[in-house]
């Protein structure tokens, strides 16, 4: 297997980065920075047939993700997580075809292993040694983990309300952990203030080129088990977007590639806290950026991002997929843990049971039909939140 | 996909039952009743490489599983978990060869789902309704996510000891919970009181028969992992010794149907804490049998069985196998905990963490050579015994 990344590209500007050296944005406009790879030579060499054999973890689509040498990997078993039908749920929805994709299945039982099993493996190819993030929970235990199996430094920043299990998990896995007053946003500040006395490489999502490679991974993974169709909604609980955005390029990768028999996409729907809504606020204004979101509230750590980096992938993606944005309150969030839990056996995290909540709104004002194809993204186990449910 | 089931058949003495009824253990000398096969079939429509193109859970293995009829599977994605060499952790010991099986990465993050994926499918299958279980916390959890997502009752009976996380995601999946005064022996008694008046399936480890055929697919993946060859050192953290019987089990079968090039079988050993160390005081004494452990007290939950119910299978596996039984300490497990996490990046549990602490004593005592090949198997993920490392 070999990768066949050429260059980063400016999705922005467009500008030409060159993927052997470390990058973070764009150099020129300080925008996002996508991987890109040379499709026509892997549509020649590959079929997605042909990916039927090999280990069912992201790193069996080696080919489109960005580590050169398979040496510089370090995993820890992440992806190939099921997607399940969740009959039980539907019958009691109405639904005929409607699925979880459970990610609670991954190493440090969250999606976050994706983007920092590709990240940091991409750093080491790279030359780092020190890394850093600011996170509001399930990044930091990731990165954490990641950064032990590769054997590099990790300094981890978040709010002091972060769940309890995000904090001990990093510090465990031996990172440096810190701390801070506030939200996600002020962890990011901190950090970078840090990080002009302590070199370190910053991981922060959409600031960096390659979580997003990781996370995409959801993507081939969804039409992969659905014998490479897709479906025609995916119900997505959207804190920094990386996994929207990821799925997203994937659709486009594979299109590209002719790994799908059609073009049809599916609609996105970012499912956002009441408390903290920077993206439904900006698609409902018909607005092309997020304003940063005053006193962010939930009890979703995963959705307390105040102001998303790529705020405009994110909503260009809702609309060109012709999805929507739309929120929950955390009483429905934790109404749907239950929910989740009694029908299906998924202990669901409160991100991910957001999006049963938002599908009953959505089949209710017809925004989806009952007998579509619809995955639900449960982004991680409810194990990591058992403070929110004890007494 | 078929399955070849043909009976159950006493471990004891041998009197065989039909496997389209419902049983528990041997109706004549009430020992434990193993599932065969017609192996000999299999053999013939199906190679080991025939298996690489499907999916990557136990029930790839579905010729040797004991559910007839697929419908009836309730899954949550279980099995499939990586075989991950431990490089940093070999070097600082001296190992040249030395791997992790993580189970942290099942449904319900241990190893126990498995084990309840088997036992509540066929349960489902032969017409149970409502089922109970004493535990000590694991397997609790495990069954009331697979009863959740199978639509049976589940009635759960767990020491006051038990950890939270196991009690929290138990009654969040709708099952009946009952905590008990005392160890999971204590649970048991309460649970076949109430059993009495309330008709309910007995799921104990071992009483019935089906827990076993899911935990013997760890056998068949480790096998599969490493090219369908063994390890040479298999060190299990015994309680009920389900997966370490099932192993066993599954090396056994493999062979009959030609599936291994060579007989040669791993040493199986079988760890326990220093607090409840039944299996290890019968191997040292010479014992067939196991005499009950006053007192158990160990923070590793899983470990605390102070009376395993396959006592004799256990001590005949690690004879027949040229293993041993050794005893950790708490502290010693728990710093274990640490060195794997800081190492290779796995949040492992107590329980899996002490196959570290052993194999450290048996390195240094010459039981086990530095480049053997080795397999530390951790049951499950830390995560859910957080309230043993905060503070």
């Amino acid at each position: 297997m070999k990768s066949y990344l050429t260059h980063l590209e400016c999705t922005a500007c467009g500008l030409i980065h060159d993927a052997s050296e470390l990058h973070t944005v764009c150099t020129a406009c300080a925008k996002v920075l996508y991987p890109r790879y040379d499709l026509a030579s892997v549509a020649r060499v590959l079929s997605p047939w042909d990916l039927a054999p090999r280990e069912q973890n992201m790193w069996r689509y080696f080919e489109v993700l960005p580590v050169l040498d398979a040496t510089n990997v370090a995993t820890l078993g992440e992806g190939g997580t099921p997607l399940m039908r969740a009959n039980q749920l539907g019958e009691s929805l109405g639904c005929t075809d409607l699925y979880i994709k459970d990610e609670g299945l991954n190493p440090t039982a969250s999606f976050k292993a994706r983007g920092m099993a590709a990240a940091v493996s991409k750093a080491k190819e790279l030359g780092v040694t020190k890394m850093m993030v600011p996170s509001a929970g399930n990044a930091a235990g990731a990165m954490a983990a990641y950064a032990a199996r590769a054997g590099l430094e990790a300094h981890l920043f978040m709010p002091k309300s972060t769940p309890q299990s995000n904090i001990l998990e990093s510090g465990i896995a031996g990172a440096e952990v810190e701390l801070v007053d506030g939200h996600i946003g002020d962890a990011g500040r901190i950090a970078r203030e840090r990080a002009v006395t302590t070199p370190m490489f910053d991981m922060s999502t959409m600031k960096e080129p390659y979580r997003v490679e990781g996370k995409k991974t959801l993507g081939y993974e969804i039409a992969e088990s659905l014998g490479w169709t897709l479906p025609d909604v995916i119900v997505y609980p959207t804190g920094g977007g990386t996994g929207l955005l990821g799925m997203w390029k994937a659709f486009a990768e594979m299109e590209e590639m002719g790994w799908l028999p059609n073009s049809n996409r599916p609609r996105m729907i970012a499912v956002q806290a009441e408390g903290c809504a920077p993206v439904v606020k900006a698609f409902l204004e018909g607005a092309d950026h997020c304003e940063p979101w005053e006193n962010a509230q939930t009890v979703a750590a995963g959705l307390r991002v105040p102001g998303p980096y790529a705020d405009y992938l994110i909503l260009q993606c809702l609309r060109e997929s012709g999805g929507t944005a739309l929120t929950v309150t955390d009483d429905e969030a934790l109404a749907c843990v239950r929910e989740i839990a009694v029908a299906e056996g998924i202990f669901a995290c409160p991100e991910g049971a957001a999006t049963l909540a938002a599908l009953k709104k959505l089949l209710a004002d017809g925004t989806i039909d009952k007998d579509e194809r619809i995955v639900l993204l449960n982004t991680g186990s409810g194990l990591k939140y058992l403070d929110l449910f004890s007494g």
